[in-house]
């Protein structure tokens, strides 16, 4: 988890969140749909998680997915989705879902995801799954297209330019 | 349920299909991810296999619900939903899942289902769920048009200038 | 929606508040996971925001299904469901989910449910599904039993000697 | 299913299929359950595809996973599960579920995966997504213990005793 104390990749942009350092984005509680008769969360519905945390990642940067859908009508299919499941979560749980964005060239993006059980206080538990998704940039007719500069400043990916050391 | 029994609606039409008798239209085996911690298929997956036996009894009688849209540029949301739980389907149950239709004016169709567990023997065993859906037959705009013709002859549905009994 | 002005069923007991009028229990917000390509919320879903809708009441009156199931050692399986489809969810729409409860004599429960799409500004906007379920009260070993009166009182439902008008 | 019969991986039964070669397990029909708006398959989705292919895979080995917790008493759960997507799956395709196992150490077990689309004609078309998982074999308190060696001849693992070229 040293990601998580990892200093802003932008120096001299102290004020701007360090999109590579997980953040809370979301809170989600957990339904008997979610469940299976194992009595703990179906293996699949953590990547539903993986996805409240990128729309909300985004809406939390000012972004919204719809909107980035509609104002610039390109899409960011999946292209790779990774789950490691360390305890299981369970019916009724408070789930903390996190995310931070990498830049993977410019016509894709990675996100990285942990999923924590809250306290009955709030505060955030034990960590229960972590992974990471990876998307391409694609127009409405299946393009692989540049990530759009303003999408990349508002996840803090900085431009093309810069030399990338991670993903 | 005396419409098991029913002889066909339409005199004279001794070969065709009764659309309103159930048949059975396909097979589904219950996996993890369709259950919950109770042990039981979770009860709004039972709304997924009324789905698979539209979509497999529009393929029985020659039509499919891709076709359907792609060449007449039509849809059929459904407008209502209904289900009675009798029995808890299990995991790994083989599911024995049955439909018929009725007439609901010109603009509408109606979907009736059964679920049944199939013995180990692949017979017809205990009826788990009952219910059915009301659709709408609307354009891509969302208007509200009368059933293709060809559609309500696949489905047995006769044509509109009949005195209609049901729904 | 006039049931939501309805004065309590229970004169003299002003402070309670009426378990048969609807109210907001919880928000949900629609993710792709739950869209189907016609573009809208698939239509088996609803019931997983009925599901939130009925732990979130449950947790509003000082109750969780999961300490009822567990100080019980009861379960609430549902035997009925109906939902009537008024106007399709969409992607990011913010859901507003509000539930009543109705008696159904001693060993059974009913919910009522609506689900209005959100206002930008938060406000209750126009209503999209409504609908109902029927739970009846059984023990881990699958026998029907009494409503526990701790249930009773904390959903508004009164004693079973009150006579009965609805359900 | 003379796919079947078959022993282990083990020098000198030539005629043995081998575990870690993938075999066609299961198909399965695209319903509007399982698209998002982007018109394909929700990313989610393909790991309940993996798990009829693990349930089919053990079936097929003349084992059913139902049985194998009963038996055992054990359970299989993922420990980490990892899909590459590679062309989208789309409304009413027929896909065509491929797996096979490999060792993992003495206590779990690795599922490789491929899911192509069917051509019209039955046949095997383009791979449209490629993955796998890793399970644990653990006991109902949650030990972990060895492969029982009935399922690992099942599933062609050999013993663990073998030395261990893969994963």
């Amino acid at each position: 988890m040293s990601r998580l104390a990892a200093p802003s990749a932008h120096a001299g942009q102290a004020a701007a969140p360090d999109a590579r350092a997980l953040r809370e984005v979301a809170r989600a509680r957990v339904i008997y749909g979610d469940t299976d008769q194992m009595g703990m969360v179906y293996y699949a519905n953590y990547l539903r998680y993986f996805e409240i945390a990128r729309n909300e990642y985004l809406r939390v940067v000012g972004q919204t997915y719809r909107a980035f859908e509609e104002s610039h009508g390109l899409m960011l299919p999946v292209v790779e989705a990774h789950v490691s499941y360390h305890k299981p979560a369970r019916y009724d749980d408070e789930l903390v879902i996190s995310a931070a964005t990498f830049a993977r060239g410019a016509a894709s993006v990675r996100f990285e995801y942990e999923i924590h059980r809250a306290h009955a206080a709030g505060g955030v538990g034990e960590k229960l799954v972590s992974g990471h998704t990876i998307h391409a940039c694609i127009t409405r007719e299946g393009r692989v297209v540049r990530l759009p500069a303003e999408l990349r400043a508002a996840v803090g990916l900085g431009d093309e330019r810069e030399p990338r050391r991670d993903g």
